[in-house]
This record gives structure tokens, C-alpha cells and sequence, in this order.
């Protein structure tokens, strides 16, 4: 019997992240979907800001903006005016200047390019799609205690099948699941109101001056969302019926002709004609969300599986990606001997927290669509990018960081630090002591040299998405540090530090062309100084520990329009001391783990043994260092 | 008899240049080359940062980038030591701060990667390079007039052959060329002194801190260049001899070994070893200038055929490039009946005008790599990008900004107006007095908003490479400019405009879709607003004739670093009035051609329309506009 490392099941966005990681990072996959090709028109299609980062992060982003996808920089409101056709009453920034996003716009592309962006990937890297075949039963029966889960896979038609065994099995199916239903997991709908929605991308003529942006208009005839796609297309998003409806049918329906018939009432006095329609969908949906992700930590649920809501935030394919990476690289870390099994039951927490918000969203955002809209005085100031305080645009700003995806934060747990940590230390920073990193959010991005090359570069997307920890030394003013520094990598090179347990034992293999892990995989170190490039000396300034990771090393001399009279930008972002600089840790997908102060003697490492002892349930440090 | 509109010999940088622009175009071309295929590894490798302008305004830049280039921020210059080794006397910026460029580095790949993102297109506008064949004789006969030049083409090993009929024939064949030799076209030495060449790529191990930098090195055994290359690589210039040494001899050679010994040398006290080497080659070279770049307007030369130097500032290439574009958008006019034959000697001017600059800095460069290097003191200046004014930082200076492309200044001519121009009008903006655009130069980098879909773009490279000319109306505060506005759009909508006289005929096809070109291809029109991007009405505040190019409409509300308190700040980097604007015509390869004050009544008009009557040889404006 054949047996893998993982069996996933479905090719959509969550599937084929997952797949692509663990492809990546060398795994045995059996990745089955059960459509003959991938998606080739429509369905998902918005990427949002901060997914944007974690694509760049997989060095995918190149490959997604290569199809000239539209940009939705801002939203466009518009109102019934007092002549019975519509008006402009407001826009707002989609990501305002508020959020320090690299790349403040929703990237529009459907679903199927997306998807073979990932596809190529995983082949580049020696895996496969098989197609079409679908799951037929499993069972973690444990009969193998290397691979507990039993697979049964057939081809659609039913002509061939196969049974393997792998160490877990992974559901992306989507809304509609054979795993999620064969485990009895139930789906709790938070909001009971239901819709059906009508979606069209094509190609239109009009007058409508908004057509290139994102709209939601609001007329006497009805409401639509308009979305601008790739290769000159618009998305519409109508309503056909809801569950608050008098005759409400789930399965009520409309043609094409009828949804291009109410977009032309609802756009009046505009006119709009289609030159054609690339796709077509009518489909009912209710909000919901698993009550389980995962019942024995061998088989995991995510993406649709998990949280199905309306279509209109953008949402889903985001939410899919970032199930994927959070489950991918604790897959990794426990594979890798790097953390107990413990570590998995983060997934669930961290992911469901997500989608709860989500659809708390969703539901508040359905409201606001189906009702009134702000006035125009209540969105000047967001227009403005300088939003007024009144409760509108409260729940707006709020709204904005979330749809952008820099609102995901991960509450405190054994991997995010906080003051009810396991790990304690007096050096350990927290937000507004110490520091501007929040633990469980996003490592601020900052842009800085590089000195080996002087490459001007963004210091988040310097590691790639590699599943190792991420160190970053923020090393202050290489004259006053200097102790500490080598303190700090004396005690890492201690035989019981996190760094040395888990350091390549094969040290006789050649790996003086690595870049990002030439010395372990748990984690890739980094050292920002406070200095102008040419006067950082590597060799010089910098313990063996540290140079050796040569190409991790900048220089924080790049000028912020953020931190305009900072000396050195990243470290005033990141709220670090610019003189005493500080240690953050990042977890493998990006969110902060935790961040330490930087001192001589013992204790920044002490602190940083401490938090990782809790992580890997390795008792880390407690040998002296041999000085 | 097969009849073309251009023959095109040699398919490295210019010979693909000229040929995508045309093919793109809708021209008929036939494109051999002699070598089997394109180059495989090695030769030409600097993309400097003007020509990835060029190469993003023709959407190749991204492809460029998939293959994941080195990037060349910096150079550091290393000079013997008292110990008998090298230290790092100084560093600085490749392409410094006082240049405004969007891409501050020189982009290292080797050229058959290039060669291929330009076949590619080539081959997806239904063109194709036939190979391996070469020019057996041509001459311009003029016995069809419409196809004066006949081609005798040969396939290499002599088995097939055919003749052609061509309104042009280019000779894009590298230094040694038929062409020009059958033309008798002199080549010019110079500089007297020849030197013969080593170069080598490939992947090394060193301890040597600056071996991802472009480094020069003089030791007390020789001098050496290192560049960073693509793939991990490192390529290394040489110089093996000179025609000013004792014994030399132009066939002197060298083996890999002996350049690897000689580096080793070099490098002391730091060690280098190779893992492999991917290129290595020989070659003597000189100083050379062609007297002349065509004899009759319609057999034409570019690239090396017209131009050879040193290697080491990695302008070949680059001025390849421009040499294309600068002869593609003139022989697209005069095919087009937009200018009579008479533009065509422009491209001979222009060209060789740059190409004697080259020589002239490369002579320079090359006297200065084999001799005496500025001391710590006199770079370090340079190295803060604040370059005091000694007489070696001016010449670095005047040469960074000839090295990155900056510095290309064509002299006025019909196209490039001036004092002495043939139009001359009361209205017409020049240098310091009223702009800080500069005839015959580029045209000065901005970001602004696109109204139609809020996205924040470069306005220098929103119109692509089309052959058009280049309208920007910058046009102020609408409230003060909008009588301007009008009256510039009514009297370029009278019959004998510039803007007339060229639009299309054929106005019953449909352009709906089209954003660049929809009713001329002489130009395209663009207006720039001081004012924030919501308050911009395209139907309100502009003309049809303006509000029909509705993608080309920018609010100018993006703050810059380079003009922190300017409100309009593309306004201010041109130097125009932020209230009053001012129109900008740019030639079709993105130099300035003239400006023109922006004011109520025909005087803008009257202006642009005299000026174009010198380039069209059309008596332009001179009917009185039915208003």
C-alpha cells in the first residue's frame, strides 16, 4: 500500500496552498481533486492586500500579476438621487493610508489563473493534481503508527480506485464535504438569513463613470456590486432573493438576460450593453462555520469546508490561503521533529477565531448592503483618507483593516507571547512597552539595505515563506551593542539553546550556496543595524553565528515617510530603541511570536530559550554556556 | 518576388528591438540571423536604468525580471593596501539620488535571456527570426519604387538562398559587418589604444565581502572588475593586454585557469575558488565609431555595427536598445504619412551624437580603470550621495548620469525644438523659463491617480510604446484652466489641426475598447488636474475630444519626497505653474519635444500646430477654427 506524508483532497485555493508548502518543503503528497481541470472561469477572485505580501512571500506574485490583473485601489457609493436615477454620494480608500500595506489595492484575477499559478509550482517542484478522482472513505484506524489514516480514493467515472495510507489527511473540498460529513461535524449558521445571488463577469459598454472601480450602488430598482476584472471585464454581483423574502425559494433562478434586464434598471439614467459574458452563476448561500476544523489532529478540514458567507467581502479565496499556510508549517515543525503534536491544536483555534470574525463581518456588511448606505458627509472624511470618528466610520476603519487582511490577529497561545505566557522574563517586550509589534499580528514591514550587495529591499519579504522560524536582530548602534550582540550569540551557540538542538547534524554537507538556512531549518537569523551601509563590516562587526548568515544583513538607512525623523526607520517602526535595538521573533507564516529586548549577558537569550521551550516542549538553555 | 517593409540582419539587442516595435506596428518584416540560435550564454548582461524604462514602457520589464537578475545598487572601488593586499577605499551609489529614476540600479542578465523575452514577443505578433542565415548582397535599386532595396539572403552552409524586395534593409550584425563594409563605411578609432579582453561567469566561494557588488580592484598584481550576475554567478573582467604594452599582440590569449590564477593574485589576502564557470572568452577590441550610420535614408546600421568600446561601463547593450527605438518610431512616421523622409537623418544625428559621447566617456573610463583610483578621501563624498564638487566627483557625476541613460540629450533639431526652431510662438516653454522639462531628454518622472479607476500610477509610462506622440495636458486647477481646456480642445478639433489631420478615417470602426489610440494613432492624449482624484468629473470638467481618451485622465494628488510642498506635485517636477498648467508633447520614444504655456484663445494651439508643421512638413492650423 502506497503511503504519503498527506492526502489532500480538493485543488482550490486552500488545497493547492497547502500543497504547494509542503510540495516545496519536500513532503510526499497525494493531492486528488475531483474536477477533470482547473476552474476556467470566474468563482473567486479577489486578492486581498495582505494576501498580496504572503504570495510575494511564496515568490508567486510575479507569476499572478504577469496576467495583468485589475486593481481596486478605492470604493465608489452610489444612491438614489432625487430624479429617480442614481448618484455618487461617496468613495472611500479600499486599504487606507491608515494601514501600512506595501500594496494597498484588492488584485482582481479569477479563480483559474490563480489556481495555475500554484499548479505550476507544485509540478515544478515534482508533485501533481490527479484528476478526476474523489474520496470514497478514511478511517484513522492507526493500524500503521507512522500513517494512523486510511484513504480511499476512486476515479469519478468509479473505473479505478486505490487505497494508501498517509500520516494526515487534508478536506478542501469546498462548501459541499464528504470528510466534514463522514466526521459528523457539524456547520452552525450564524446568521439565519440566506441569499441567492446572480454573478456576471463580461464585457460592457457604458456610460457609468465608475465602471473601472468597486461599487455598490443602490437604486429604487435594486442593489448590485460592481468589481472590475482582468482583460477589460466587470463582475456584477446581484441579488436574486433572500431567505427574508415573502416567497423566498432557494432555488429561485434567473437568466443571464435577466440580470443584464435589472442592471440596466438599477444603473439608470447610465446605460450599459454587453459584448459578451465570460461566466454566469446563480447560487444560494447561507453563512456558516464548522464547529470543528479537526477531531483527532490527523484529519483537518479548511478553506470552504470550514466557513462558507457571502461573496461580496472578497473574502473566502484569502481566508483559504491563510488556513492553508497556518496549518502547513505546524504540519512541518511536528513532521520536523520541531515541535510536539500539541502544536496542531493552534490550527483550529487560531483558524476558527478567524472565520468567527469573518462572518461577523460578513453578516454586519450584508446589513449595510441591504439597507441604507452612508451620506455623502458621513464618507468626505473617509474620502479624505482622514476618517471622521462617528460610529459610521468606525465600523468602516475596522472593517478596512479586516477585508484588507491586516486585522488577522492570533490570540495569545503557546506560540503568541503574552504576559499569561508559560515563558516569562523580564526582557520580554510588549506593544506600547517596548515595542510596536503586536504578537499574533503582522511583522510591520520596513524597508532596508542589504549589505552585501546594497540592494534596497523590504526587510518582511527578505525570508521567504521557508516554514523556518524568523529571527530578526535588530542590532541598534553597532558601537554601543556590541557586547550584547556577542553575548547573545555565545549563548546561542550554547549545545542547549533553541538554536544549536535543532542545527543541522550533517554539518560534513556542503551548504555554502544557502542562503536562507545554512545552518538549520527551525529558523533563519537576520541582523538589522542601526548604520549606513558602507560602514557595516560583517566579518567585522558581526560573531561567526551571525555572519555566516551573510545575506541576512542590512543596514536600517533608509529614510520613512512613516517615521519621517527617525535615524533609523525600521527599528523606530517596529518601536525598537534605534540605539539598543531588540530581538523579534516571527513565526514561520509571518505573525510576530514574540519580542525580546536585546541586553548584555545572559538574559536575551535566556528569554528567547524560554519562549521556545514552550513551543517545542524542549527543556532549552538550561546547561551553562560554555564561555 | 516576396517584398517586405524591412529586412532586418542580426538578431542580437538592436536587430530585436527594431524588430518588436515594428512588429508590433503591423509591419512586414523578414529577420535572419546568422547564428543557429540565440546566444546561450554570456556576452552583453547590463540592463542600465533608463533602458528598464524603455523595456517596462514595452511591457517586456517583467519578464526581464521572472529570471531574477542581480541587481546593481552600488559600485566599490578597492586599491592596494601597504601590506601588499586591497582594501575598500570608497563606495557609491550606481545611479545616485540626484538622479530621479524609478529603478536606481543596473540590472545584470546574461543577453541570450534577454534576446529570448524579445523573440518571444516578436513570435506572438506572428513574426519569426529565420536561422542561420546570412546577407549575401543587397543594393538600393529603386526599381520598384515602393521596394527600392533588394536583399540576397543566404542560408549559412550555402543550400538554399532567396531574393527580396525591401523599403528598408538594416544591419543589426555586430561589429564585423557586410553591410557596412559593401556601404564602405569607415570606421573611426578614437582612442588609439586597443585592449584584449578576458571575461568569465561563474559561481565562486570567496571571503571577499564585496563579491555580490560591482567592484573595481587594482592591486599590485593587476586590476580586475567584478559584477554580480544572475543564478548565484559572479562575472570578471580582465584585462589581459594593451596596445600599449611592449609586446602586444591583439591575438594574445589567455586559459580560464590562467584569468582564475591571475584573480587569485589580485584578490590576496582573500581567497577565491570557482564551483564552475558557465562563460569564458578572449577578445581583442578598440575604439571604433562608423562615419555614418546610413548613406540614402534606407539601408540603415545600429548597435556595434556602428559602435564598439570596452566592455567595462556595460553601455553596449543599452545604447543598442535606443538606437532600435530612435529608428522605429521614424520609419513608422514616414510609413505612416505622418513625417516626409527628411525626419529619417534624424536618426543618424541623434545616434551618432551619443555614440561619440560614449567613446569619449569610455576612453576616459578606460584611462582611469588602468591608472591611479580616487583615494577614500576624495569618494567619500560620493559614497553619502553628496558628492563635493572636486574635478574627479564632477566627472563621476556627469558620468553616472551618461552611464544610467540619464544623460542622453539630443540636440535640437526639427524635432527637438529650441530658440532656433522653425516654429517659434510666444507660448513655447523652455528650460528654466516657465519648465524644468528639457527638449531632446527625458521626461521627468511622476506619480499620479488614475481617475477612471483610482489606481496610482507612472504617468511617464502610462502611454506604452505605441509610435505615437505624447499629448500631456497638464492642466492646472480646473476652476482657472477650464475656458484653456476648452478652447485647446476646439481648436484642435478644427479640421486642419494637428490632432485632425492625422485621426483616423475610418471613424465607423469600432474603437469602444481601445485606451491608447481611439481616433489617431499620431497621438495619444492625456490630462493631468491639480486636483484630488474624487473631485475629477471626466464628462463634467473635460471636452469630448479629451474625455474620449477617459483612461488617460490623472489627478495630480500624490505627494513626493522630491517636491515635499508642491500640492500638485507632477505640476511641480516639470516646473509648470501648478494653477496654469502647461501642455508637454513627447516624442514617441519618451523625450521631451517642446512645452507650451497653457492660455484661453488658439496661442497653445497655434503653437503645438506650428511645431508640428515642422515635423509633418504639413501646413498645420492655418485655417481659422469654426467655433
Amino acid at each position: 500500500m502506497e503511503k504519503y506524508d498527506i492526502v489532500i483532497i480538493g485543488a482550490g485555493p486552500v488545497g493547492l496552498t497547502l500543497s504547494t508548502c509542503l510540495q516545496r518543503w519536500g513532503y510526499r503528497i497525494k493531492h486528488i481533486d475531483n474536477r477533470a481541470e482547473p476552474t476556467p472561469t470566474g468563482r473567486a477572485d479577489g486578492i486581498q492586500p495582505r494576501s498580496l505580501d504572503l504570495l510575494r512571500n511564496m515568490d508567486l506574485k510575479r507569476k499572478i500579476m504577469a496576467h495583468d490583473p485589475a486593481k481596486v485601489y478605492e470604493v465608489a457609493f452610489w444612491d438614489p438621487n432625487s430624479k429617480g436615477g442614481i448618484h455618487r454620494t461617496g468613495t472611500w480608500a479600499s486599504c487606507p493610508k491608515f494601514i501600512d500595506a506595501r500594496y494597498p489595492f484588492t488584485t482582481l484575477l479569477h479563480q483559474g489563473l490563480i489556481e495555475r499559478v500554484f499548479i505550476e509550482d507544485i509540478e515544478k517542484h515534482g508533485g501533481q493534481i490527479q484528476r478526476p478522482w474523489t474520496i470514497s472513505g478514511f478511517k484513522n484506524d492507526g493500524q500503521d503508527p507512522n500513517y494512523p489514516v486510511e484513504v480511499s480514493l476512486v476515479h469519478v467515472d468509479g473505473t479505478m480506485s486505490e487505497v494508501v495510507r498517509a500520516k494526515y489527511l487534508f478536506s478542501g473540498e469546498g462548501a459541499r464535504s464528504f470528510v466534514r460529513d463522514q466526521l459528523g461535524v457539524k456547520i452552525h449558521h450564524k446568521d439565519p438569513i440566506s441569499h441567492v445571488w446572480g454573478v456576471m463577469d463580461g464585457v460592457v459598454r457604458t456610460d457609468f463613470p465608475d465602471i473601472k472601480m468597486k461599487c455598490t450602488i443602490h437604486s429604487d430598482s435594486g442593489s448590485i456590486m460592481v468589481i472590475p476584472r482582468e482583460n477589460n471585464m466587470v463582475r456584477l454581483y446581484i441579488q436574486i432573493a433572500s431567505s427574508t423574502d415573502p416567497d423566498f425559494n432557494p432555488r429561485k433562478t434567473a437568466t443571464a438576460e435577466e440580470v443584464q434586464q435589472h442592471a440596466k434598471e438599477i444603473l439608470k439614467p447610465y446605460t450599459i450593453t454587453w459584448d459578451r459574458v465570460e461566466w454566469y452563476s446563480v447560487y444560494p448561500i447561507g453563512q456558516g462555520i464548522a464547529e470543528r476544523y479537526t477531531l483527532d489532529e490527523r484529519v483537518f478540514m479548511g478553506g470552504d469546508v470550514c466557513h462558507t458567507h457571502s461573496p461580496k467581502a472578497g473574502q473566502g479565496m484569502n481566508t483559504a490561503f491563510l488556513d492553508a499556510v497556518n496549518l502547513a508549517w505546524k504540519v512541518h515543525h511536528v513532521e520536523s521533529g520541531f515541535s510536539p503534536r500539541n502544536i496542531l491544536s493552534t490550527y483550529e483555534s487560531e483558524r476558527k477565531k478567524v472565520a468567527e470574525n469573518l462572518l461577523d463581518f460578513d453578516a454586519k456588511y450584508a446589513k449595510l448592503f441591504s439597507s441604507r448606505l452612508p451620506s455623502a458627509g458621513e464618507v468626505a472624511g473617509a474620502s479624505n483618507n482622514e476618517p471622521e470618528e462617528n460610529e459610521f466610520v468606525k465600523t468602516f476603519k475596522a472593517s478596512c483593516e479586516f477585508t484588507s487582511g491586516y486585522g488577522v490577529a492570533y490570540k495569545p497561545n503557546l506560540i503568541n507571547w503574552s504576559n499569561e505566557h508559560p515563558a516569562q522574563h523580564p526582557l520580554f517586550l510588549a506593544f506600547q512597552r517596548g515595542t510596536n509589534l503586536r504578537t499574533g499580528r503582522y511583522f510591520i514591514p520596513s524597508t532596508v539595505t542589504r549589505v552585501v550587495d546594497a540592494n534596497v529591499v523590504h526587510l518582511e519579504q527578505e525570508i521567504p515563506l521557508n516554514g523556518s522560524y524568523r529571527f530578526y536582530l535588530f542590532a541598534g548602534n553597532p558601537a554601543k551593542t556590541r557586547n550584547a550582540v556577542r553575548d547573545l550569540a555565545t549563548y546561542m551557540a550554547a549545545s542547549n539553546s533553541f538554536y544549536s538542538v535543532f542545527s543541522f547534524k550533517d554539518i560534513q554537507k556542503d551548504r555554502y550556496h544557502e542562503r536562507h538556512n545554512p545552518t538549520t531549518s527551525f529558523v533563519t537569523l537576520t541582523t538589522i543595524f542601526n548604520s549606513p551601509r558602507a560602514k557595516v563590516s560583517i566579518r567585522g562587526m558581526l560573531p561567526d553565528l551571525l555572519a555566516r548568515y551573510r545575506d541576512h544583513v542590512y543596514a536600517d538607512d533608509v529614510w520613512d515617510q512613516r517615521v519621517p525623523n527617525a535615524n533609523a526607520a525600521a527599528h523606530a517602526k517596529m518601536g525598537l530603541d534605534e540605539e539598543e535595538g531588540g530581538v523579534v521573533v516571527v513565526r514561520p507564516d509571518g505573525y510576530v511570536g514574540c519580542v525580546v529586548k536585546l541586553q548584555e549577558g545572559q538574559g536575551t537569550s535566556e528569554a528567547l530559550n524560554k519562549y521556545f521551550s514552550v513551543i517545542t516542549g524542549k527543556k532549552l538553555g538550561e546547561e551553562r554556556a560554555a564561555l
